[in-house]
């Protein structure tokens, strides 16, 4: 058990708010200590902390207390058969998760600020002339990536494999699944193949694999999870965000990061683009998301494509 | 000034909780009288209501009262320089809206009720033989549409028009807009021709028209909002909502409904579409979401396609 211990944040010097959406909000502040806190180790005087407040969601067994329990309520709109109330809950029915990252760098506090994202038209040439030579200047590791296709590490979560070294591939449950609810089902499909950095590499010699994922994801799912092909989302993103050739499988009822237009492409198009002109992903320009801090952003800035 | 009553729900005979996301949790219960909201008319024994609870956001300038505030809290993780904690903070600063649908009759339920969704990957001969029928069976209104068109509702709304009759439309903002903050920047460019029903009756012969709206729209929201065309998403729906070609523009970094894979296309990639090949979207497959409560659904379905 760990110890419980009231945190109590003081005002800070400087509290910047930083919505990252709808019911989080994460700030950073000139920390001048954080009482209650001493016996876990932190404490501190101007020195900056990240906190970012959440509000949970609502836990379904807890909604007939919500009703029942007699709390302050503010009649806003009446109107026929419809009304709205604000509602102040009891302590024990509202909570708050709160991350507190302490001390934190200026590094810590520019990944929780929030930066403008921008849309980039990549044109052949601009993948080209800037999106490729900057992939192959930055050495992104991706020995996680191979371990898992050589079983050295989540063998126990695969799914799926077809072994076959030139159309096969690897289907596991994404990280971001914790495999509690089908609601929030997601797993991605890893190909064997090593030399495939992204949708930009995809030709017609690659629609056997293509249909392999498509068909074999779909029916492993099925048969795992019971999620009909019908209910499954399943796409590429562009920029992916490590360039080993991997494909998005889920649920189309779930808002999965990364699922918007700008940066999926359903696998269905794609397989029909390549039937129809196999050098589809290299002439065509495809538009994808950056934000203003990416290092990619600014060579698109430099070049004056932005 | 409207009362202000303390609804204190009891327990239903049935309560079918039906979380809509992660924030808002929605139900129906068999209603066995609401107390304290009799003087406003709500109160009835055995009478369906459907009542949404959300969470509301986090308001910036309550923040620095919720770090002050003594509270349980409660740590659920400390490794290095994170901690986790879960707070509960007391009723002045958390707020439920609650919406009541009362007397709620079954139709209202359907709506509130989660429905599965499913994908539908629709061929030409798919929307020949199955969705342009239907579309033509439904006779949905438009008239609301062309009051804009005809400047007899919303001209003082209107944004920007290009008043030509082929190659002309007007921007407004779309109704799901406050235009209180740029965050969520929601308009919709209504073109002034009236034949086309989507992206299916779409030909190269539109180029100049798509063009005008991909151009002017930007420039507009640039000049009139300072948003500039780098972070809108410009899309069109596939189902769209109703049957008049229109394109959206929303903020990057807002998540609008509709903004998936499976529902968006891309102007610039239409566009590019069509320049290649004038006939594409009366060629090629799309996939779009059905509710399976929706009669088209059902069309799909008595014709073995999902």
């Amino acid at each position: 058990m760990l110890p419980q211990k009231p945190p109590v944040f003081p005002d800070g010097e400087r509290i910047l708010a930083v919505p990252q959406d709808k019911h989080a909000s994460c700030f950073w502040m000139g920390w001048t200590g954080l009482r209650g806190c001493e016996k876990i180790g932190l404490s501190g005087e101007g020195t900056d902390a990240v906190v970012i407040l959440e509000k949970t969601p609502f836990q379904e067994e807890k909604i007939p207390d919500l009703l029942k329990k007699a709390m302050k309520a503010e009649l806003q709109m009446q109107n026929d058969i419809y009304c709205t109330f604000y509602l102040s809950p009891p302590p024990e029915l509202s909570e708050i998760k709160a991350t507190v990252v302490y001390p934190a760098t200026e590094k810590h506090i520019q990944k929780y600020l929030r930066h403008e994202v921008h849309l980039i038209r990549e044109t052949w040439e601009d993948y080209q002339n800037i999106t490729l030579p900057f992939i192959q200047s930055q050495s992104f590791s991706i020995q996680w990536v191979y371990n898992i296709l050589e079983k050295k590490a989540e063998t126990e979560r695969i799914v799926h494999e077809n072994p076959d070294p030139s159309n096969g591939f690897v289907l596991v449950p994404d990280l971001k699944w914790n495999q509690n609810q089908l609601d929030d089902l997601y797993l991605v499909a890893v190909v064997h193949r090593r030399e495939i950095k992204s949708l930009r590499d995809l030709t017609a010699e690659h629609l056997p694999l293509l249909r392999n994922v498509l068909q074999e994801g779909k029916e492993a799912i099925a048969k795992r999870f019971g999620v009909p092909g019908s209910q499954l989302r399943i796409y590429l993103h562009y920029q992916p965000s490590y360039y080993h050739l991997h494909v998005h499988f889920t649920a189309v009822g779930h808002d999965a990061p990364g699922s918007s237009v700008e940066r999926a492409h359903l696998l269905a198009d794609v397989i029909d683009n390549l039937a129809v002109d196999s050098t589809f992903y290299q002439k065509r320009a495809l538009t994808f998301p950056l934000r203003a801090d990416e290092p990619l952003f600014k060579k698109f800035q430099e070049a004056g494509k932005v």
